[in-house]
């Protein structure tokens, strides 16, 4: 399958080699290692405690490497393996689900860690970089991953790499206002990953709405193996949750508390899901759509509150009420957003991390508001570090925590809106309706042996039986 | 395929939402997060040392989470990947191998929660929380794991359900009897897990017994990509079976040596499963039934002694009789078993945790009773706190654990005798003879679009055919 | 299809066999646990501060299993699941790719500890073994696979596990000379472990050229299902190589600094690899080789200079070239090697290791001989001890790095060579030219239900027609 309009001959490598160029550059200028990574942090030490290595100073034990490392690689294999696999469920849409996925992720965290290091305070001049960057970036390229779900099939990879340009930039602004401005409380990021990433891309596939899609619907489901791969990506998407909610947060018991909280309202939000499908779906049976997202809704509902005292009670009724909105999500409110908002979701991004997103954003308000320093002691210090110095009071940083919802919600419509129709300039070769969902418009595609066999051998079954009838 | 005995849209839903609900109230009232997860616990800390956290202390350094994580993690893959893809070898139950274990899993890991807090202590009448638990939980639901091995393509998720309510309950019974009352050592679970979810799991399967289970026979085996999608189970049940054995031992050497040791039991175990399936399968090809299981005897049969000074030598020659012991049950003691004993053992559970358990537990009563403080040294108190206490000699030890697989043994035989005459009651929807090992008694099964197309030419081919004779 | 010549009823068992007893008699003989491992090592302390732990002592928790394990994992991920899916993009070689590839890691690992710690030093005549071993022994098995990648599809087992004794021994040698005698610094392998694995697989393949293997060239080939289960093992190569390079570096901002440079190397070669697979491929389609193999270049190419002071900018540009050249050449000088030189290299070992292996020799030689105190600091004694000490300077030290790059083409292209001679014994079974990259020559494969089934109609439409024609 060959067109011009789709061709990537010339435009792949060019903006490939742009982008690249203009990062390694940008880098060259900008980023330094940080105080945990440099060469010339290292504290020389007299009394070498440890017999392997040389000179081995206790300072050496606490980098943060050793304390956050472990996470970030969690966090890694969610990314590439678990959104990238979560999406191969399509029938012929598997090497662009991995392999768009492996290009805009390696993309996104090379310009994220620009974007954020850019916003969240350069020193002297630089940004520095170590493991905290490295899981920030990740961080940041789950949420284009999350938009990249909605509009999967219906884009070019050229596109992908200009809504990546763009959702980074955003995202670090929205991220910037929250956390550094107004102090909110995200680490598992309900709101700046999951609710601006599902925003963000329902409005961007809003915009590029293609009314003749129906063209390729047969090929917008899944065959029997490809739903196998995508159990893949949902099963590591699930276990490592809780290292992602929890990578970022504070040393000690946040830390442990946040892994704790997601592990639980995962598991209630996995009982929830396959009730609901049950009652949902047709004759009683499960759906693999739900489980395969459904199931992880607990994970993105638990992002704000993980880290706070929800209690392994609150975090079980978080997720047991985000699975049952999600599987709702996909068999009442998707078939109308579809045909009333005319909203194309592919992966149902939206009762995925759109809905839970919001609940997790809600949640974590409501938990800030009632926080009190009898519950917390001195660990209030941590977890809420303005209310514990008392510049501010818990119910505030509620506030705090709703309104940061609306402005996520605000940023990730109104610039989805803007790169929706800056993707739709056709220059970046996006693929007819007819050819959607359709691998080799952009990959040489294996011819498949079996199948040519079968083929081969109808042929000659008809060819001999034409023989002897002409005979 | 639509029937109403096998229907689960009312059953299915009534069951998990039930059992999530009392999961949540227990909760409620009963957990708490433990000292390393609670923010009250945090001591605050007036010399921060740390330049990118908020006044860490070094307590927060030495949170459990640090040291016990990373292995959690390892643990949660092997659950959750490991099993799960490790069944589904079979043609046509990959939805049902990956999707049961993933909600028997999920449910659990929430009850083995409260089983294990309420026999292994509670502190003022709470249940105490944090990566302890959630590794100990894990544990447990890696036995009802087992055990679905045994009854996989014959129950339904009903079925599944109430088995694992009450084998998490005997689990913990019998773990509270052998950890806490005996001061039995084992940490890897050879005896605790793998012989109590194997015998268990095998005498559910003895009285489930279906005489004409022949009827499904063609869908009992593996095609092509269903037995490398069970390779990627067995590799990472293989890789990080170190991991999950040196999981809850104690801090320091016990737990390096525990990972040490089982590394290299597996793969000495490995060669004498290549060796021995090469030995005995048709024509010296490999059976990749033997490589799937077999090759993972190793990491069960080190699961007691792994913590102890069993050396590498030692490890190895453990695991090499595993291997051997393992592919002869699979070559010559199922037949046997289902033919004379009734037992249909659809993974091969007796070779894989059976036999190797039983094993490892003979093996750790061994290397107990011949422990002696030349070898051990100051070691002692961790590895047989105990013996190193004067309380008790080696060999009383060594006997403590003789007893313990016996009491195991039992407990497992006479819990699953009665729980599998429970699991015979006609409500909970087990799929008739001819419809086992098939997803879609339970599953929205895809159409496979390309076999269609086969048929739909073979119905072209005839029709043709037939056309052109009758003309 | 059984073939005498082929068959390994009795040859497979008898070499499992014989190397295990041997591995177990001299682990018997030579090996002991590590100071860190052993429970006599361990130090009674008197004020336990830790609650859950019986008398922990702070040396507990500076245990170098807790600063190591999760890159061992990691490492070990790469090994099993990484390099053994990698090669199942071959469309019926898959039970072979894994299967072979987890034979011959499970020996080699063991193989590798002795070699490695006879080479390494013995204390007292023993070789100490603990979590470095682990990692250090992984490596070498990483150099076999990278060989084994060369081959693939042509050689029995048996003539696996032959190279893999040699390979191994030779690695060993290979690396006590840079590593021990001469001081090169290689902490990720791009020589010992690259260079070395890929020249002495391509040697190796020349010896075995096979000037017929064109008889089996329909087989050399993917089907799409094939090559998503190869993305799975190229995305955990890809995600853990950063935990590959820092494995065995220095405690502390070595480690980190390597685990950081190798990300951004990665991230760059995965764009330049996009590009170049565009540019280069049949109407400007992405080619699932490029993208499975060459976007890994990046790891390879920052295994020596990944500890040094390379900066982010640096890695990238390093990252940036080796996709580049990948690229091109698997799209140009593959055919080349395999046409004027005879070269059979089945995965292209040479693109994803040699090139990038030697590229990064080179990085490594520059960066190390341009080291300045200004740069390191006190940092300088963790990665050029030797420069520290002023035993030698930075140039001599560059000067080092090359030549250690000579020595070890050397060595793998000498022994390839020898090897390769050996390999050619009929008694090792190896496959004929017509069944290469064919499982069923070495192992039972499962009917396909699905062919059979349409095999089977098309023989009854045959049957059918025929009947109707005689009647």
């Amino acid at each position: 399958m060959t067109d011009t309009a789709t061709n990537m001959r010339l435009r792949l490598p060019i903006t490939c080699f742009i982008l690249e160029i203009i990062l390694i550059i940008l880098f060259g200028v900008l980023v330094e290692y940080d105080h945990d990574t440099d060469a010339k942090g290292h504290v020389n030490s007299t009394s070498p405690s440890h017999s392997d290595s040389h000179a081995d100073s206790p300072a050496d034990y606490e980098n943060e490497f050793y304390y956050r490392y472990p996470s970030f690689q969690d966090v890694h294999v969610m990314i590439f393996i678990g959104f990238g696999f979560l999406m191969t469920f399509l029938q012929r849409y598997g090497f662009s689900s991995v392999g768009f996925n492996f290009l805009i992720a390696a993309f996104s965290l090379q310009w994220a860690t620009l974007m954020q290091g850019f916003f969240h305070g350069m020193k002297e001049g630089k940004i520095h970089v170590g493991v905290l960057s490295m899981i920030n970036a990740d961080f940041c390229t789950g949420s284009v991953l999350i938009s990249f779900g909605a509009v999967l099939g219906k884009t070019s990879p050229i596109q992908l790499l200009v809504m990546a340009v763009f959702e980074v930039t955003l995202f670090a602004v929205n991220e910037f206002i929250l956390v550094t401005l107004l102090g909110t409380r995200d680490a598992g990021g309900s709101m700046t990953i999951h609710t601006f990433g599902a925003y963000f891309g329902l409005m961007v596939t809003r915009i590029l709405y293609r009314p003749n899609l129906d063209k390729s619907k047969h090929k917008n489901c899944s065959v029997y193996h490809s739903d196998l791969f995508a159990m893949i990506g949902t099963l590591y998407l699930w276990m490592f949750w809780p290292s992602f909610n929890s990578a970022i947060t504070e040393h000690g018991d946040p830390q442990h508390r946040t892994a704790l909280n997601t592990y639980y309202s995962l598991a209630a939000c996995t009982l929830s899901t396959y009730a609901m499908s049950a009652l949902t779906a047709h004759d009683g049976k499960l759906d693999m759509v739900h489980i395969q997202n459904a199931a992880l809704a607990g994970g993105v509902a638990a992002g704000t509150a993980g880290e706070m005292m929800l209690t392994p009670f609150g975090s079980m009724i978080v997720g047991f009420l985000a699975g049952i909105i999600s599987v709702l999500g996909f068999k009442f409110l998707s078939p109308i957003l579809e045909k009333k908002l005319k909203i194309q979701d592919t992966c149902g991004i939206h009762n995925l991390h759109g809905m839970p997103g919001v609940l997790g954003a809600i949640v974590g308000a409501v938990t800030s508001a009632v926080a009190t320093s009898d519950v917390y002691g001195h660990g209030m210090e941590k977890v809420f570090p303005d209310v514990e110095s008392g510049e501010r009071t818990a119910s505030y940083q509620g506030g705090i925590q709703a309104i940061s919802l609306a402005i996520t919600l605000g940023i990730a419509l109104l610039g989805g809106l803007i790169v929706g129709f800056i993707l739709k300039l056709p220059v970046f070769g996006a693929p007819s309706d007819a050819v959607c969902f359709e691998d080799s418009v952009y990959w040489e595609v294996p011819g498949e042996s079996h199948e040519a066999s079968h083929e081969d051998q109808l042929t000659t079954v008809r060819a001999e039986e034409s023989e002897r009838l002409n005979s």
